[in-house]
């Protein structure tokens, strides 16, 4: 079996300018995320926001890629409307969608859902424990029936998704917050996985559960394979049976 | 139009053995949601385990009954079973049922959804928040995007029932654990609506936003009523058209 | 009660140039609609492609719609983006959005979607069979289990939707095609409804199944409207319970 | 890897009974598809109603089973209540379970889907056509988008199921009829899987594209495998986290 081609996308803006974000991922979350996802049957590389004028998501790498992840935060809007539309583009013909932390905010996560998508939040450095509601479900083998992470962002509902097709995790946070946090979804013939940890400033990719869930998620998320999309897509007059 | 006509149904054995359930709930809990619940459009009857050989649920009090409420506790297995399976074939036949508290264990209940409905508990006077997770439902008009239960006891994931057709309310516990407490399901042609305060030695059931969801549950579990459910079930032999 | 404030778009161009429409719908279909489903309850306005700049659609005309009825075929890429997202905005402030016959490949249906929206079809005279799957929903009281149109324009699977959050109708059709051609969906606090009868050739919009159907989905699609939609969206940070 | 191993079930009557049945499975259903399914990664066994006292279903049988497919037709009412009990409690706890064409009225079935499960039915060699409306999933994969049975037995709505979790499959037949014919359904931690096709006196079985999602279904429903059931059961009071 060819290994799952992975591309890990990362705005990788906060790890130069901040401090604590530095300390916790000096060569980047990309990088990071790179060095603890891999595997044998992985082949990953990694692209930026301003890796180039397509940053880094080449039609070519795109075509190459079997799920995409995704993080961003503070640069949304710089991403080319014609590069998210190449995303999702794909993501419809196929590629799994991994959205981590704020990329609910993201050009190409939008608009597959086709909502605002926004949420309440908060930085007050809280203890948060992650419910698994779905423990039959392929993305939680392996992953404790809850599992804390001592300090993360609140993300907290009204989380403005249509409701998600499987919902695999609730978070709680100290603050009095709930959050749908591990959701699926399903665009054309693509599989979609939002997970909410991995705040910058905090350490929640070191996590090994949160490491086991992406690792999850990505054999989940690949694409099945046996269709051509534009049989699928062709909208074209058809015969009588 | 002709009110709705609600049945209330309560074990009644913990109000009648237990000081604070008593106090709370002088002459159950059943009549006290009539009274907090009664309203022009709906006419409310109540009814209870020991109230005769059929638990006080007749065929023709069942037959007459639009939207049935539930709540049991410790004597679930006292049910018998075949008046739990009446309950089952009038929801099926488009009656409402709105399972609180502790119904979740209920024979009709477990029967309706096909699974354990099993859950992890509490009692330790926690503070609860209710998270509205679906704002624009009917049953959440009128309640806010969140309110808070001074002491409930704590129902935790995991929760197992088979997933919500509409997840409503996330709650959050003060102690640590999230829970599935308001969710939606229809099984032939009635609907479901499960909702999780009203522990007897709490006074949940006195909180305006509970009265609110409860009265908003009554009217969207109420039968569509075009339909006769015999020409639906029957199963018979069709010709081609 | 204040009436329902229902606004029908048609694209308007098929009636003014083809025989056969004009024949069927001699002012139009959303005229024609509007007699048809004209009740106590509803106060209903017309606006077409070519109205004015906007469409008909100005903000103010959006503001004072509860139910936006769509009908596009020809035309979609001449509906301007900015006139599109002006009622994706409204449908997650929730505004209503029926989307009937093509109004699958619209704008405003695609961007809520989140996919191509592509389909198989075929214009040859079909008899088509509407199954109600749905016989407990409010949008299927007084429909039949199920009902005959003469002649429809075949609309086939593969249909590049996301999987319906309730599947209401699915059509035969002589040819061989089935299709899931009732389906609802929430984005934000809107509900939305696609139904696919109504080809301008053909004579659907006079039966009086598919006119109880839109007008049954009016009344489930209209805003819940207790909400105020900026303090949902708000996505402001939130101070700890 | 260990191989799945999979129990086929068959009431095993019509075969012994009915000449076109015995014709087309001559040594009984299970042991054709015994046949047909054989694979290097799964490990096949056999059970029928009349084997011994427990219609072949020992509990070690059970325990030993990943994926248990059931075909029943005119004697559900011969399995007995504890049977039907150990099946369903073996489901919660993981075990996958495909049901084939009657199966629909089997009390395994009933029980986990918790609604009468009835639906219209005609015996008139009818052309069948099956529509993939899910392309994307495990269970499709290698299926083309439609493919024929020359005869089927018609099954067609209404089908009073739960709203399936995964819509997979509609079928279209001759005589005018629709039905969703290939749903998924998740209770507990098992993974359930209805496919219509393979009335005993037509020889559905015999072809290729339902063998195929016969072998891709038994794929998909085998348990995730890394949870005990005993510990996600419980229903154990809670400490404070």
């Amino acid at each position: 079996m060819n290994p799952l081609r992975v591309t890990i996308w990362n705005e990788y803006c906060h790890e130069l300018e901040d401090k604590k974000a530095k300390a916790n991922y000096p060569e980047g979350i990309h990088e990071y995320l790179r060095g603890a996802l891999q595997a044998d049957d992985l082949e990953i590389r990694t692209a930026w926001l301003k890796q180039d004028k397509e940053h880094g998501l080449s039609k070519k790498l795109l075509e190459r890629t079997d799920v995409l992840m995704w993080w961003g935060h503070m640069h949304h809007e710089k991403v080319k409307d014609e590069i998210a539309q190449r995303v999702v583009d794909r993501v419809h013909e196929g590629m799994g969608f991994i959205a981590m932390h704020s990329a609910h905010m993201s050009k190409p996560f939008q608009r597959l859902m086709g909502t605002p998508c926004t949420l309440r939040w908060r930085e007050a450095d809280e203890r948060c424990v992650v419910w698994n509601v779905n423990p039959g479900h392929p993305i939680t083998q392996g992953v404790p029936l809850h599992f804390e992470l001592p300090m993360e962002e609140m993300y907290g509902e009204a989380f403005l998704i249509p409701q998600p097709e499987e919902l695999i995790f609730i978070s709680w946070f100290e603050g009095g917050n709930v959050f749908r946090g591990g959701c699926t979804f399903t665009r054309g013939m693509g599989k979609i996985f939002y997970f909410h940890p991995g705040h910058e400033t905090y350490r929640s990719f070191h996590n090994g559960h949160v490491q086991r869930v992406l690792a999850n998620g990505i054999r989940w998320a690949a694409p099945a394979g046996f269709r051509a999309f534009k049989e699928l897509k062709s909208g074209d007059v058809m015969k009588k049976l």
